[in-house]
């Protein structure tokens, strides 16, 4: 049998329970699953690089089951990244209504970058695909309850930060 | 019968013919409508916040008919302000290309935060649906005629912006 | 107040939760909810009319509250029964990946056939967006499980059909 | 490291390079990979179920690799015959204009009969995205040359059936 | 200069003010205009092949300004049909919610049948993009008006077929 | 026969082999191309307006076959520089996926801007339609391989800026 590795790459400022729906079923596949955090400093991001890695890290431990979980940080081309931690696949969470205008261009490119590396888009629980990071952040910044949206420690740093 | 208040919450920078479109179509569903000015400071206005709440004001008069209007300013998170003035929707402009992922992401954590105020969707006169407020603000600053798409006061406003 | 009354036309072939989760949405809105089941012979239902009239009679009483509901069958165009059963408002619920075009055509086209009543979108439950009683109809008839989809009474009546 | 088997599923009438293109893609990622050949009589195909079934396995093995392939013909309801071949997942071919209300219907409703089962969306090189079995046997028929949409065996096929 | 010739195929079943819209752009463009009325018998249209081509003969003068126009059946392939009457582009209207995966393939397959000819799409006036032959049948055949949707002469067609 | 004149506007930061690919079927189609290089300093451009004249200049000639092409600068109203060179065109490549919403809006309100002027779309091959500025633009920077998507000179001195 063959070892499959899969990547997960995002920002995950920070992690909500749609990415955590995503994770449960991507480690159901694969033999590891490395979570990539992406530095994106462009985007600005609320929590540093390393509070995302960090909590990326306790929260992936959670839904992992017996598959082999790593979080690690990286900077850079993504193709790259995935070269470097042997990973055959790039795990995409595919929303009813994506920005499929981007997703379609990274594919489309990342193809030709490199045909080895497929990647692959699951569908996360109706309920969770309309959860987005973004909207997350502007609930909590204006004081509304963001309960159903991220996990308690997510929760609990969120609040910290809008203090 | 039940007294059925809607909000329709928007930057309004400035009040377009499709928004009035929309207003039109309100206020025959509903015993009050309540436009809702968002302070929206992160989107940088052309109008300042004011200037939009008053001229909202002027031109809702005129499509009223005999339903009540109210024109409010409001910052803070939308549920919120939607529960003061005792909303039970929230009225939302449908165009035939809505970005429907932002929509479907907002429907679906409204529905969560408060379960009791219905996101209600309107479709406006095909020719309206095509009109952005960012466009007519480009057009308007290029020198462009954009009689069609905003009533007289707002052309009158926008052209002193750009002399 | 104005007395406001909604039409709700399917051909519920069978009422599924989806169905009722609009419903539901609908009767907090109006005074009255007028629920149009329509012949449809031209896609050859797997229910009679009288049938689909009958289980849409005894469901919708357990979402309706304290709302009127009338469940009506309805021939012909439309426009002319929404006018005839004196609705402000044709309902339609909105998925994340309806088939927009044919709504798109529909709400443009009866706004030219009459212009005081107004198409309205309302957004299910994510959930119960995905279900579609063509999908229902033809896992019961394969022998899958269909509890999740359907109310109770809905669910024995497949089964009758399907033995 | 866990054994994992992806079952394929289409009606294959007939197997086309852009059903080619995604079990290509498919056997990189899994240990087995069944193609489901569905009887679908209702749709009217062109080729027998036989025939279909025939050719998928002819073709399979040129892009197999050393992945395990096994082509069945399959009756009844997608998730039941997932669980009897033992698949943890189903591969879809995601095109940049899918059918998405469809897919996201059957996601839905699938996830709900067999949590454990994921859907898997892979999406084809471009070029192949466009190519739909309708259309290909449309051209055929209509004497157009199908070469660039096809294998040869397929071509030949097809052309014996239009003589 | 060179001398430009398009093709404007359909059903035409019948013309709609959708259909000459379109025709009114495209003859600004082209040197000659041919409109290709398909025989269609799957479609099973309403009027006969005969009816379809003598109608938009009738029509097609009314907008062709002093650009040649020929209306011509045609049954077979489309792109065979193209290149006996020397077309270098095909037209489609292009609605804001058109069946874009249709257009997506045969746009793709016809690049590979034929690369010198173009596929070139307009977008009618937005109140335009919303009329469909096919509701437009249905709303006569319910006694619906259809004024606003064809012109006089359709209209007049339309309803002798109903009585 | 008439003359008829295209423009092609953009920002063209840089032009990619998707531009070429759209810029060669127009020739196709018009007795003479305008390439329109927008100066868009909001965009922020990584190419100086000079440098992206001059780049569009040299690889335009490429294509040009016998049809007249000008590459020419512009600022202001889209619609104002169309009329000054004197098109009938506005040529927009059309993606599977593209932003359809802002362009609906864009065509609408041009229509009432010009109703003269029309807007055409075409579509690139398949596989040039992935091919996004913005994307090529990052993936030079992160030192992955752009020889797929641009032509030579443009991968020279996009090397020059990420040195």
């Amino acid at each position: 049998m063959k070892r499959r590795v899969a990547l997960y790459p995002g920002t995950f400022d920070p992690v909500t329970n749609g990415h955590l729906d995503i994770i449960g079923r991507a480690v159901k596949l694969y033999d590891k699953l490395v979570i990539g955090v992406a530095r994106n400093d462009a985007k600005n991001p609320l929590f540093s690089f390393d509070e995302r890695v960090e909590m990326a890290r306790e929260l992936a431990e959670s839904v992992a089951g017996d598959t082999e979980i790593e979080v690690l940080p990286f900077e850079g081309l993504l193709m790259h990244f995935a070269e470097k931690v042997g990973a055959n696949s790039i795990i995409r969470g595919l929303r009813a209504v994506s920005d499929f205008e981007y997703e379609f261009q990274m594919v489309g490119m990342n193809q030709r970058l490199n045909a080895d590396i497929e990647t692959v888009f699951l569908m996360a629980d109706p309920r969770h695909q309309a959860i987005a990071s973004r909207l997350v952040k502007e609930i909590a910044k204006l004081d509304g309850d963001i309960t159903p949206f991220v996990p308690e420690l997510v929760k609990a740093r969120l609040l910290e930060k809008f203090v």
